[in-house]
């Protein structure tokens, strides 16, 4: 598969997080010469935070994670497939994801509520948890190795049990890669920052290019820090964080049963302890989460199945932020409004459309649209004397910004998408994702 | 532009409806050597109804017939423009829809109000009401002429006031033409049915193929029957016809500024008045509308932009209808089914996607799905022994059923819609509507 002309040069240089491990390994599930699992190992006295899909028809290893969860028990690995969603698969896909955490709690001496795992892949086919299983000697002795290179130690097989200290390393790549399924490009981000006189460092790998809409399509994130965050607070951190990260990306609308962003916190770095996630003392922290998270959800985009244009759109004025989520994200994904992008049509009639069709009550004599910062229309209708040159001299690029003006009150949203291409049709009549 | 490959063998035979005149012209305002511009004038004593778009967004003409509609004058005429849909158009468009009416109001001999107009096309483009008013001697000219043609009368322009007999002949075709855009092929419908002791006719006409969804997209449709309906009567009966029909079908879930759906009721036929829409005499009439309506709905979606399959979707079981039909638009919304299905692709995961997406709190441990009759997915998961060969057999042919059993209640829908392919970004990203 060609690689998505919209994607980054390279994948980022990503530090290891200190008491997180990872290891990948190829199952042969569904695909030849390449990883497809990957384990994510962390330290005792790490704690975790998930997001998941909102689906009725949420996948068996999503109600698995949230159980897991809820149940409270502190979190020991993270296992992740792709190839098979272990979706709709009803008792069996139950079964799948029961044996599948059992087996590595075995291996990794914890309670099977401490694995938590993710899938992604086709919807309703049966998963074997034995093809799963088989990799999973080598996943743990893989995290035991990784950590006796990164920490000198010669007992590869004692460091991998959940007392060992891990050390992820520059496996950042392969784990990247080993998630993906229609991505044309691994994912990854990160960035440091100080709690109080600590520096930290957060580093995070997403998949995801098609089925991707609010909440959260088949879309899976996984972001470690260093830092020492109890978990009420990192849960916090990351419900605000994915507003304004992967729900505030679009690809096709569709919403995926399989999507789940974890965040895990080893808490090896040290720092003063926050009281909450409104700590001061997290400033810094929630700006770079924000970074990270909004990093990997823009390469979704990039990556979006047929994408040729990254859509930047910003609503202003309306009566609230949630309202102008609503018509930003209306905008976002109207199929003739990305058709007219992906043609380097200016033709901004459709976005009025999609205003529209928001339904929010909008009165459209206020409503103003500009496309790469060029007025187009205010006060409901086109300005006097417009020019369509500079317009379409924007189109042109690769990067296109749409921002509308409701006039109505303070609400904002920003939201990313890309353009309705022959790519996709492409992609999405032939895959069986 | 090719006819789509899902059109019917041909337009269908539709007789006139006494009461009712037709004329067509061009105006030259987008298009070349087609006409643009429809007029539809009915006698004294006729009664209307209309259903128009909920955007916030919605067209100067869509405000104008709004409110003349709520004024209470008794209907003259209705006037229509393809090229141009006058929306988002501020004041100008005001200007341009009052002028539009006043003027064909002077040359019919009624009150502006009387007049009610219908346009569509590009959207945010001034459209000059000097180009429209050039026709508007030809169009009433032409009234008077077809129906002095047909009433062997020689009095033409006399015949052209609203005192005059209208029968507007075999002008539907031309008339259908007329209100063409996008659409590959004219739309009409007719069928005759009983009220009481009298036969009744109902004709009508429908544009539309792309920005099509609830509610109604752009989509002109202008029903006429013969029958004696008193408005009231006329409203509810054009309101519930319009939720089985325009309101269930949808091509890419967008909304237009334009949309209408008129229905005139000129009485002619001369049968005993009902008291109320709900009257037993009307049971046969109601079913009439529903054919004539559901035929034009289909047939749009039948010319939905790069249409090449026609799906039907079938959802049963939900808690209520609402709920039966937010899931079945889900499905037909969503770009991931209409791609497999333009790929001929049994990627029935998709439809499980689609379900849990809806977010009704659906119990996924009783859905079902069936393609083609063939039970897919039966309580929660694939069927034992699942042979996709009869499927993929089914999904090789034009017409694609999808049925989906909720297990909650006796909540049904029924939407159409069709696939997403290579043709609509085509269309999309070239033409400027």
């Amino acid at each position: 598969m060609t690689v998505s002309s919209l994607a980054p040069d390279r994948f980022p240089d990503m530090p290891a997080i200190a008491g997180l491990g990872l290891a990948t390994a190829a199952s042969g599930l569904k695909y030849t010469g390449r990883d497809d699992m990957l384990l994510m190992h962390c330290d005792k006295g790490s704690s975790i935070a998930a997001v998941f899909t909102k689906s009725d028809t949420a996948a068996a290893p999503v109600q698995w994670s949230r159980d897991a969860l809820a149940s409270g028990h502190p979190p020991a690995a993270i296992l992740v497939n792709a190839g098979n969603a272990n979706a709709f698969t009803g008792s069996a896909g139950t079964a799948t994801v029961t044996a599948s955490a059992t087996g590595m709690a075995q291996r990794i001496g914890c309670t099977p509520q401490a694995v938590l795992l993710a899938s992604t892949g086709v919807i309703g086919e049966p998963l074997d948890s034995r093809v799963l299983e088989a990799t999973f000697d080598g996943l743990v002795a893989d995290i035991g190795q990784n950590n006796s290179d990164e920490n000198g130690s010669d007992n590869a097989s004692d460091n991998a049990s959940n007392d060992a200290s891990n050390n992820g390393g520059d496996n950042w790549s392969a784990a990247a890669a080993a998630i993906m399924t229609t991505d044309t490009f691994p994912k990854g981000a990160s960035t440091t920052c100080m709690i109080g006189d600590t520096t930290v460092t957060l580093s995070g790998i997403a998949k995801g290019a098609g089925m991707i809409a609010p909440d959260m399509a088949t879309m899976l994130g996984f972001i470690a820090t260093d830092a020492a965050l109890p978990a009420p607070a990192l849960t916090q951190l990351l419900r605000t964080a994915t507003e304004r990260s992967f729900n505030a990306i679009t690809v096709d609308s569709d919403t995926s049963t399989n999507d789940s962003v974890f965040l895990v916190a080893t808490g090896a770095a040290g720092n003063h302890a926050p009281t909450s996630a409104d700590d001061s003392i997290l400033d810094e922290f929630v700006a770079a989460l924000d970074r990270v998270m909004q990093d990997l959800a823009c390469q979704i985009v990039r990556d979006g199945e047929g994408a040729s244009k990254f859509i930047t759109i910003d609503v202003t004025g309306a009566t609230d932020d949630a309202a102008a989520r609503k018509i930003a994200l209306s905008i976002a994904n109207s199929p003739l409004v990305k058709t007219a992008i992906a043609g380097e049509d200016a033709n901004w009639g459709r976005i009025v459309m999609a205003v529209g069709k928001a339904g929010l009550g909008v009165d459209q004599s206020r409503v103003g649209i500009a496309i790469g910062g060029i007025t187009v229309a205010a006060d409901g209708m086109r300005v006097e004397g417009y020019d369509e040159t500079p317009v379409a001299a924007h189109m042109a690029g690769q990067d296109v910004a749409i921002a509308v003006q409701i006039g109505d009150g303070a609400g904002t949203s920003r939201v990313w998408t890309c353009d309705l291409t022959h790519g996709y049709v492409d992609i999405n009549a032939d895959y069986r994702s």
